[in-house]
This record gives C-alpha cells, sequence and structure tokens, in this order.
C-alpha cells in the first residue's frame, strides 16, 4: 500500500543521517510529518543505527540495531510515520523488518546477493541504493536479485559516481536508464553531494547542491527524493557538509511540487 | 547590447550543427526567429562552416568559411537574427567577426591563447566551451585569457565531462561554479549527450536527453540554452543522433521558461 | 614469519578463482607449490568458497564456507602450503581462520568496518583489497582500522579503479602511494583485467594482459602478485576471461624473477 | 630511414620542454647525442618553440617559430641530431619541416583534420600524440587521416586519460591496443605524471613517477619513449615539476635497454 501510494505521488525519504539521540529523532519526525500532510505527498522517516563504513575507526557509528530499532518503532508510534533504515548483513534484514516498513540496503553494497536475498525475504519495499561504480544499466541485476527471491516491492536510488578520486559526479541519464525497469526511482540528494574522502579522514560535501541535485532530478524523471536533515547539521555526527537544515525542508520541497 | 540582453533573459543558441545547404538554414532560421518572438527572449542563430575535428577524414565537414559566412549574412539579412559560428584557427576570427555576433571557441580548444586571443580582439562576445576534461573552476582561465585581451563579453558554455571512453557525463555542478566568475553560463544541450567515437568512426549520442539536460541545466543556474536542431536529424550530414527535430523545438522551449 | 618472508622476497598468490571441487584445487595446488620450489618464493593457495557479489543471481557461488575450509584444508595437508580465501561477513572471520593463513576482504567491502575488526582479531595476515572507488592514498584509513583492531600484520592489494562504465583502469602510482604506509603491496593481475558487467549479465575480461599488468606492478614497486590460475580457464565457473592459463605459470612468473 | 630506425630499436624523444635559450638547447642537446653513443639507440632531440595552451595567459610561451627554427637547426648542425617539435596550426608544417625530422601533433589537437593533413603532407614522420579524452582504439582514426593524407610515417604517443578533474591517469592496455594499428607507440613518460591545473593556474606533476611509468610502458609494449629533460628543473620555465634531471637521465634509460 505504501508501495502503491509511492508510485501515485512524489515521495521523500527525509531524516538525519544517525540515530543520535531519541529527541533529534522526534524533531526530525515532527517536521516531516507536517511535511507530509501540508503537501499531501508519501514521506518515509529514515536514520541509520549503525554507519558501518565510515572513513575512520574513530568516527560515531550509531546506537545498533536493538536500540536503533526501538527508537525508531517510538517515531512510528508517536507520529505514525512510515520508517526506513539500512542494513549492512543478512542477520539484519528481519530483525529491522520488525520495524521498518521499507529496508535500505547501502550503495557498497548493493551486490550482496545474500544482503538482497534477505531483504527481499522480509516481504518489505527494498530500497536498493546504485553503486557509485555501477550504471544505471547495470542496476537491472541487483533488482532481478530482489525480485527472484520473491519481492516485486523494489525502489531503486541514484547517489552518484566516482568521478575521479574522492569526488562523485551524478550522471542523472542513470534515473531515465533504471525507470526503463518499471520500478520507482529515488534521488538521493545528500549522498550525491558528498566528496568522499576529500576531508582528511572523513567525507566532505557540499549542501548548497541539494536542492538543485533534486530539481535536476526531476527533470529525468525522479519519482522521489532522499535528503538528509538536520536542525543543527554542522554540529551533526555523520554527514554533515551534507545534510539540508531542517528549517529549510520547505524551502526545497516546495519546487519540486510545482 | 546583445550582451545585455543575454544578462537579462534566458537566452537561446539554436540551428543545424553544419551549414548543408542555404536552403537549410532558412527554414530553421524562420522557425528560431519566430520562437525569438513568441517568447521574448533572445534568440541567435548557430551553424558550423567546418567541423574541423570529425571522428573520420571522410566525413562531411561544411562549405568553409568564405561561402558560410556568405550564408549566414544571408540569414541575417532575411531574418533580423543575431548569428553565430565556430573558429579553428586565429585567421578566422576576423574574418568571421565581420558577420557574427558571438565567435563561439570549439571545446577541445578552448586552452589555445591564440585563437582565444584573436576572437577577443574582434570586439565581439566570445563563447568559449568548456573542454571535456576540465572542471568548472578551472574555465577560470580560459576567460581569463579573453579578458586579458581586452574584452570582457565572455560567455562560457558547459558540454559535459569524458566520462570513461567514449561517452560524456554532464557534472552539472560546473554550471553553478562557473556562474560564480559573474559571465553567463549556457548548456549545451545536444553535445552533452553525444557518445563521441561511440558509433564506429563517427560520434553517437541519444536526443531524448535534450529537454531534461536543458531543465537540469536551470535547476543548476543556467543563463542562457545551445540546442542543434534541424527538420529530419536522421539525415543530418552531422551529429544528427543529437540533433533536436525542429518542429519540437517548442515542446522543449516551452518547459524553460515557465 | 609467513609475513616476514613476504616482506623479503616477491609473494605470489595463486589458485582458482571459485573453488569448483577438491580435484581442481589438489591439480593447481601441485602446480603452485611446485612454483614455489623452483622459484624459492612465497607462494600461497588462493581460492573462494563463494562468490558473494556475482551479478547475475543465478551464477554459481561456490561451496560454502564449511565444505569451502575442508577442501583448503585438505590442500594444505596435502601440499604444505599456506592457504587465503575472501570473506564476505564479519561472522566468517573465526571459521576462515581456523584453516586460513590470510583472510582477504573483498574490494567492495574494505570499508565495512566489522569485517575489518573481526578479521583482524583472528591474528591472521589480512590482505585488504583497495575498492575500485578509492585512491592508493584513501587505503589509510582501511589499514588503520585493522591496525587499530590490535593486528599489525596488513597487505594491499591494487585492483584497479572504475573508470567509467564497465571498465577498469588500474592508476600504478596507487602502488607507490600505498607502499609508503609500510605495509606490503599486491598487484591482483586478474581483476584488473576485468570488464566488470561488460559482458550481458556477467563480467568480462581479458586474461592477455596479465603478464603486463604484472610487470608494469613491479615497475612501480609491488612486493607481491595476486594472480588466478586455472588449467582450463575457458569452461571455469567463474572469471574464466581473466584467469592464467596453468600452463602458462611459468612464463608469467619468471619474468618478474629476473 | 628515421623511421626504420625506429622500428628496430627502442627510440627517446628528448629534450627541453621548451626553448628557454639555446645554451640550454646545446647543454642537453650534448647529453641527448652522447646517451645516443652510449646506448646506440635512436636518439631525437625534441624542444618546443611555442607552449600554445597553458593554462594562464602569463606564463612563458617560447621564442615562436622563426627562432625556434633557427635554434634546432644550429642544434642539428652542432650535434647531427635528428630534431622534432610540435606545432599548432596548419600553416606551421611546412614552415617547421624545414628543420625537423618529426612532426608532433599536440594531444589537444589530435582530431583538428586540417593540422594532421597538413603535417603528413610534409613527408616527414608524424608523432599524433593521444588525446586525454580518447582511448587507445580511438586513436585509429587520427593515424588514419595522416595515412589517407599520403603520409604513411605515423607514431602514436600514448600520455595518459583524464582521471576525474585535475588528475590524470595512464591506462597502460592503450598502447597495447594502439600498436595493434602497425605504428610505433612512444609512451610520454613526462606529460603522463602531470596534475592538469593542479597546482593553482599552472599544471603540476611528479617526476618521481618518470622511470616508472616507462618500464610499465615497455611491458606493455612500447617501441619508444619521451621524457623531458633540463639541467634545473625546479627553475625551468615551462613543465619542471614533471622534467627528468639531466644527469638523471642515464638512471632513466638503462633499465629500458637491459
Amino acid at each position: 500500500m505504501l508501495f502503491e501510494k509511492m508510485r501515485q505521488k512524489p515521495f521523500f525519504i527525509l531524516g538525519p543521517c544517525v540515530m543520535e539521540n531519541q529527541e533529534l529523532l522526534y524533531q526530525v519526525a515532527e517536521k516531516v510529518a507536517e511535511a507530509g500532510e501540508r503537501y499531501q505527498v508519501p514521506v518515509i522517516f529514515k536514520s541509520s543505527f549503525d554507519k558501518a563504513n565510515r572513513t575512520s575507526i574513530h568516527s560515531y557509528r550509531g546506537p545498533g540495531i536493538e536500540k536503533g530499532m526501538e527508537m525508531l518503532q517510538n517515531v512510528k508510534d508517536r507520529f505514525g510515520l512510515p520508517v526506513t533504515t539500512d542494513i549492512h548483513e543478512p542477520g539484519q534484514a528481519a530483525i529491522a523488518a520488525q520495524v521498518v516498513d521499507i529496508l535500505q540496503i547501502p550503495a557498497f553494497l548493493c551486490r550482496q546477493t545474500d544482503l538482497l536475498v534477505a531483504a527481499a525475504q522480509t516481504g518489505k519495499i527494498v530500497n536498493v541504493k546504485k553503486a557509485q561504480f555501477l550504471s544505471g544499466h547495470d542496476m537491472f541485476y541487483p533488482a532481478q536479485k530482489v525480485i527472484e527471491a520473491g519481492n516485486d516491492q523494489v525502489i531503486l536510488t541514484e547517489r552518484g559516481n566516482m568521478y575521479g578520486y574522492n569526488n562523485l559526479a551524478v550522471d542523472f541519464r542513470n534515473i531515465y536508464d533504471m525507470k526503463a525497469f518499471g520500478h520507482p526511482v529515488c534521488m538521493d540528494c545528500t549522498h550525491s553531494v558528498q566528496r568522499p574522502g576529500g576531508a582528511g579522514g572523513k567525507t566532505g560535501g557540499d549542501r548548497t547542491f541539494v536542492p538543485m541535485m533534486a530539481l535536476a532530478a526531476k527533470a529525468f524523471g525522479a519519482d522521489g527524493y532522499f535528503m538528509e536533515i538536520h536542525p543543527d547539521p554542522d554540529n551533526a555526527l555523520s554527514d554533515g557538509p551534507n545534510m539540508v537544515k531542517l528549517h529549510d525542508l520547505d524551502k526545497v520541497m516546495a519546487p519540486l511540487l510545482s
């Protein structure tokens, strides 16, 4: 049903990069729920319980899956929002699926067969992020792994391709090419503006480009938008340079819906 | 004055890739002039007198500079349109400048100092195409060569970057970065969808993406749009796969002006 | 002690891509052991128990970890060779470490903190393959994750970077840059000649380049070489186009040791 | 005859990037001639009369074609060396051909049909540098333009491909691919280590990699080597960071000839 709604209207996957604490999730989720109401579009709350592949071993990773799922359940209970999170090992699929409506497969892991199959078998929507090293055409195969595991609720997400070292470029033709498979295609406006490893042991980026990335994706036919938002990105524990400020959410969403 | 108009409203550089014959130029220019009237935006007629770097030595090159300038002058006389063409050697600058309003510097040649200086010294507007191997930031230097030669009527044009072999990807952030220099930035929607050398001895491409490229460029702040148009692109003598069909011009222009 | 030997002489990691059956492993291991004797260099037998990220879900994956470790133990017992295999989840590290001398971290997974830490904690040598999307400089961080987990027996392996879609190019400067960290650097001559996804649902490649890749790596200071070998690559169950023919092993090794 | 010699033994194209003054040319040419004697291989003296596409308009360009050809003739007269230089416009071909044995076509210009044809028609050997945006396979067409203009004395030179912004990577497979056309293939060990525009308004680089690039090219079948050399590269007027020190010439040549 959520999947059907996501096919009918532009959808938005929104939330802070990592679950810093319960209060942050409430604060952001409230605004997300309001935006869904205001624009009458599907909104899904997103946050990660574990940043499993940060550049440095010293970076903050998150509360872990158990505590994290509890925090997401609280968000669901309080705001009635559908929620999503990313998983990193096959064993996490069933656990996360007890709470989330959409399981997100990280870009680096989008060819890991066991992870895709485990996610598919939960029956939840599976959102596969396109790896930084694949074309839109190549995403036929990861999607097919989910489908052949018995689940046709697949979303594909664009997030840019490596362009030389420590830089990503978005080849928007990939959105068009992925749409040809028939799955909804989402634009990750946050991670596509990263400068991976470009800030000396952590990943940099530039949130200035987020609204432009979203509009360009719209031009190429994107069905939905993924954006990380935070009340105070410059003090966020992960991906700060790329996250949209919470009070700018309207400014970013409105032009996409006109 | 043309330059000032190009700063105030979205401008369009339009025409067939190469000057196949006078009738073709008239046929296209008529529609270009009409579009300029209808939308009340600056339109500039473009066509090349010489395709100087085609993949194969056997491909059609054009009528040459003398005949070509005559043909462009005829277009000017008949439709009152400003015109532009690309030059390939310093010696061509003054000759072309007797007719054209804008001199276009090809992407491959955008670092050739003598060509830039010769173009600058004509006093005409100089439209420097960003090389397929340069970033937006790098275009500071070619622009500066024009300015230091005494001409500050500079336009910079995005046309994509090499992405692996025989493929281009457009990193739209370059439009934003070039705008920071203060010059109008144009999006070449035709050549950015090329597949260079991707069709066995000639360059392929896909015109499907042209309107999307234009809208995405708008999202990143482009001031104008370059598009090659032709009544029958599939039988054109150059760049057919990338050219917009003449009768689709409205469909492409309208969304950019809403 | 193996690690010390690998620091003193050029080492070779050799074997068939995937454990097709026990006989194949014996057949290849015999030649590997002989080569080690003949050239008096460290040789390590490699084969995978699971191809966990093949392009298509229908491709052969291997015997699994339990059966696979048994097969590797048999090779060890019969030929006295050190052995290595690649792992894909943290939980596999301790199991594989009961048999192998070197744990190999796949390129796509080289930033997965838990996998690196689990491998490190076994006390075995950890061979981290450089991701197709990282520079040599960037490999400081994955190596550091192993070291900070208490294990300084780290090998770094070059295997090329994405160059456009469905193509890899080797930037050999990365070997030089990784050597600056003080760890032995290995050249994967097999996977660096892949054409990922370039053969319609499976990965293509060209074994012609394998000996050249090895010699070029030597020029840039590589300490060791990884090559997949097979008696009949054209009928192999994985990576056939890139594997060296078993009877060509000498032809490839000799020039590297002269 | 020179061309035949270049087919039989590894050849070396050597000299300072730009003709700073006559004394510099004599100083370098003397060492080049000695090296040719010592190793009994074809050596060709190279220097540019005009750096026509420098990043900044303020950089030193050279003495110009007239003065430059005089300086090259003096080198020829004094040391009996064959000489080469690069040309940038069709009109320069015949002038330079009065002195040089090989006309070099710059990489950015390697698709400019008129330049290739003008060079071909001089009857001199034409050395076409592979553009930073072309594959080895793509170089079939530029070579063919020379041949169809009546000259089959073609050399193709590898010099790396753009890898992201402000960086080049050498895909050595291109050497192998170009050799398939039957022309001698040369490795430009100097410009392949450039960091174009990577040093703020000028091009940086790293001469450390020059000898490694040459050895790797040998592994892939290169027939000759292009290296810029200078007695005091750090004070050179162009390409200093990439040039080999004159007194290191032996150290670089010897391993290539063993």
